[in-house]
């Protein structure tokens, strides 16, 4: 695969962003704690910044009040005129926009990390776009081991254009822990998603202040369609996902398994010619978006070595 | 405990209600199932009839889209005069009463099963009103009988005005089942309502036929308190379920057990004079009503005999 360029300047503009989903409640609460507490995120080359993505969503415990923010960054939204029936998310997406970019811009963030919850049974897992740069894979290779206790699985989605917050920044990940239901806080995923991001300012601080990272091989998941409910000619829903598939997320679905129970009691068989590995599995959000689950297939990636700054780059501490 | 009288002639009007709470799916998904295929809820000498309480609700996928349904049912709600202002609940409460009641009147319906699901871990458990009716309870038994696999734990409510719609009825009980997030229907989850709702209403049809029951002695949690979140001065959480506590619903909460954790990362203990079990632990939709989690008590009632109707009652097959 192609890879962008590495960055050869130290990051020090930064940002960890929680509540872009205002029901996603780690995210919601780190943000909030960290924004009464920014020392956690202090490193001797940088501080991260912590922001409350979508305050209004998550004032109302809801994924968004107008239309999904992490949708939301794309030149259409971005470039088009504001006008007073935009809906919250469209003018929140602008201003973080403003702050956070221009996206696509050098005077963009250097690095983005989001943080996110899913109700489905994936864990602690990294998504990518499949055109990042090598650097955020060294990033999701170093939170593998040093977080050994967690599977850390990366997922990268298709090419094409980017919606999402992270998007805006030169680089970027989001990290989705689950399962949590929305508008829950659980202490054993709070303090994973906390580990994590700390790990991840750790990477950044190390690779600022001149270490270089070997090349290696990663497994990855690469999103390659997804699967609706059965439903009825009005549309509504005929079944739900099979008990056999419910929580296996990242386990393989062969041809011909059950995938879904209808209402009436048959089962649905996964129709499919080959061997996916399913993910947000029966995620709550993906209802509306007519998604039961995600398919990815896994391959396997060389990632090129990631060269240490030249020893004279400047590190200035904010 | 005082009894109130148990029915002397079959019971012949009985609704089950999905959907009260429009974000608990297992409800919902069932009463839509229902009223497209009703004969599931046939039995020999009465149909139950299945009603999507808040359609409303339902259609948003949120608990409510004014108010709480499920405490709407008070005489100060169902006897005030109608507004153009009145939330849309207090309004479908006023319908609902119409229909299954009038609340408290020889023309109510004769038992209401309502349907809701929790994100906490309570499995499968049944709530009823500390003043309700040994019919019953003598239910509830029947049901542990039938599903020896589900623990079927039973919880008694503090006495005081009714507000559910259950109380509706001349008698009533709500089945709740969980851990389920909110907006997600999960197969176990779905067959163990439909299971528990199918042995309620052969219950009532052994009734019905002249079966009677004797008398038994059954363990009950009896609602003693609510206990709070930690908050920060301006009303935010300033902390977390402990992971000792999560998922612990049911088991004794001993005084100086860890109950909570703060962000800052101390320990919060239970500050309680003596062992409470506690319910809801975490529930996503008591963190609006201030309660991290219910107390009961642990007690053991004596149930008196249901005796059978007169053999000359007569059974009239809708």
């Amino acid at each position: 695969m192609p890879w962008l360029p590495t960055p050869r300047e130290p990051l020090l503009r930064v940002a960890v962003t929680g509540g872009t989903h205002g029901n996603e409640m780690s995210g919601v609460y780190l943000a909030r704690h960290w924004l009464q507490c920014p020392e956690e995120l202090r490193r001797p080359s940088f501080s991260a910044i912590p922001i409350l993505a979508n305050p209004e969503a998550s004032a109302a415990c809801s994924r968004y009040v107008g239309q999904d923010l992490n949708r939301s960054f794309t030149s259409a939204v971005l470039t088009s005129r504001a006008t007073s029936n935009d809906p919250y998310e469209v003018t929140r997406a602008r201003e973080l926009n403003q702050w956070l970019g221009p996206k696509a811009s050098g005077q963009a963030f250097d690095f983005i990390l989001d943080l996110h919850n899913t109700t489905a049974n994936m864990r602690a897992c990294i998504l990518a776009n499949s055109d990042c740069c090598a650097f955020a894979m060294h990033m999701c290779h170093y939170l593998q081991l040093q977080n050994p206790e967690l599977p850390c699985h990366v997922i990268h989605y298709q090419s094409g254009e980017t919606f999402s917050l992270q998007s805006v920044a030169k680089m970027g990940l989001s990290l989705e822990l689950g399962p949590q239901p929305q508008g829950v806080l659980q202490a054993d995923i709070f303090s994973q998603m906390r580990a994590l991001v700390a790990s991840s300012l750790d990477f950044i601080e190390l690779f600022n202040q001149g270490t270089g990272f070997p090349a290696f091989e990663m497994e990855v998941y690469r999103h390659c369609g997804e699967e609706d409910f059965p439903r009825t000619e009005a549309g509504d829903l005929a079944g739900i996902v099979h008990p056999q598939l419910q929580d296996q997320d990242f386990e393989p679905l062969q041809p011909g398994a059950p995938i879904f129970q209808l209402f009436s009691g048959e089962e649905v068989l996964y129709q499919g010619d080959r061997t996916v590995y399913p993910m947000f599995i029966n995620e709550a959000a993906y209802y509306e978006k007519h998604m039961a689950f995600m398919k990815t297939e896994k391959t396997s990636i060389l990632v090129p070595a990631l060269p240490p700054l030249p020893a004279a780059a400047p590190i200035q501490t904010p």
